[in-house]
């Protein structure tokens, strides 16, 4: 898994079925390297998160049908900036 | 997932046939790194998108069969090249 | 699979049913990059470890549902930083 | 799936079995990393190709028990060096 | 698959228990980077073989149950390093 820190939301009109009925979070790495990643949690803007990849991705989405690469797994509670980007 | 760019049509007379049916795109990443993701949505060149890779590439094309690791899932409404290349 | 040392442990509050029952630990590679493993082993921070990735990640953790991408997968004995870094 | 271009034919007596049945290619991407993969279309060294990774490779083998991560999916038409390299 | 050479053995005591039974050497990419393989063929320091990854590693380990993402799948016989690092 990725510590990954939510950046805003994400909004598509034309997606695939299976992505439509949950939320997308733009993430981004210690690097501002940007991702997509599927919320089943409810993150806001700014919180530090955990990503899982793979295929744990689709479990971790509730549902193993949704096409998801890459799934927010949890909120972490004691993480700071200077300790990511070092 | 990553926001991707699609830059053109693929055309391959010789191919796999679980590939065959469906449409291919060249799709860059913000470095201009290119890739070829299926294409079950319908998009155009100039189109920001979705891709889904791993697994979920597979079941995001309709069908797990197809052999693809690569599959677009989605256009995003809101999305501008400064933003990308930030 | 990667050779990594575990940094610290890493709490979460907010987060995904089947990775609440389990360690988790922040890893570095030799360049320093940091990732979230599963531990199952009962590593200390300082430990040189074995860490499986893909979906063996979780068949590593002793069951298939738990989400994780990332498993440490065993100590090694005889590793030194020096060999690592090199 | 990524554009690669085959170099040459690879050899190997000691093998696995389920990777024996089947011809290797040694390929490279457009900054000349080299990697190894399955050749189930028939091609020549300097053909453009699409290669299939991730679990879909083994599908794109035409028998999943086929121990490939990369797999050559089709043969391009219409690609030239210079387009890659750019 | 890649094409990495090896570079010794790996002894791990507090090892998962599907690792156990297997031998594990540490191999190196052509920029030197070290990963741990599972090795079902039998090499030594100094071979040049191929790798496999992903899902297919599990597969290549003769048991799909065994928690490997990288696994031994040949021994190259028509390999040097000029030709390696080039």
């Amino acid at each position: 898994m990725e510590i990954q820190r939510v950046v805003r939301d994400l909004v598509t009109t034309k997606r695939n079925f299976w992505l439509a009925a949950k939320s997308l979070r733009v993430v981004e790495d210690h690097k501002g390297q940007l991702s997509v990643a599927l919320d089943p949690v409810g993150c806001k803007p700014g919180d530090f998160v955990i990503t899982i990849g793979i295929s744990a991705a689709r479990l971790a989405a509730g549902n193993p049908k949704i096409t998801t690469d890459l799934t927010i797994g949890g909120i972490i509670d004691d993480w700071s900036e200077a300790e990511w980007r070092s």
